[in-house]
């Protein structure tokens, strides 16, 4: 499967939110949806830091609020 | 590999941009930079509308600019 983890950076450090992770939507307020395959769902404050496929990484960054 | 297509999404239809990208990164400015796993790079005026890895696809919505 293709599925990701999903970290968020602080402090230079990555820490893991959400594995798995299929489906990711930034959405309005900067925010940040995301599923995973067993259907567990987060959205957090942050935006799209990057993004690395084959590491199966999206790394996220906090934004304020 | 788990590599993704990224599309852009122009009057409701979807417009591939690259494929089998690897790497993907929002810039500043309201730019995203792409790389595949070619080599082949690309940075446009889009933001990140959605992203579904089980379907190897990663939606951009283009920004004004």
């Amino acid at each position: 499967m293709c599925e990701a983890s999903v970290y968020i950076e602080k402090n230079g450090r990555e820490e893991l939110l959400l594995d798995s992770v299929d489906v990711l939507e930034p959405q309005e307020g900067g925010k940040i949806y995301m599923k995973n395959l067993a259907g567990e769902q987060k959205t957090v404050s942050a935006s799209i830091k990057r993004i690395r496929l084959v590491e199966h990484k999206i790394i996220l960054e906090k934004t304020e609020g």
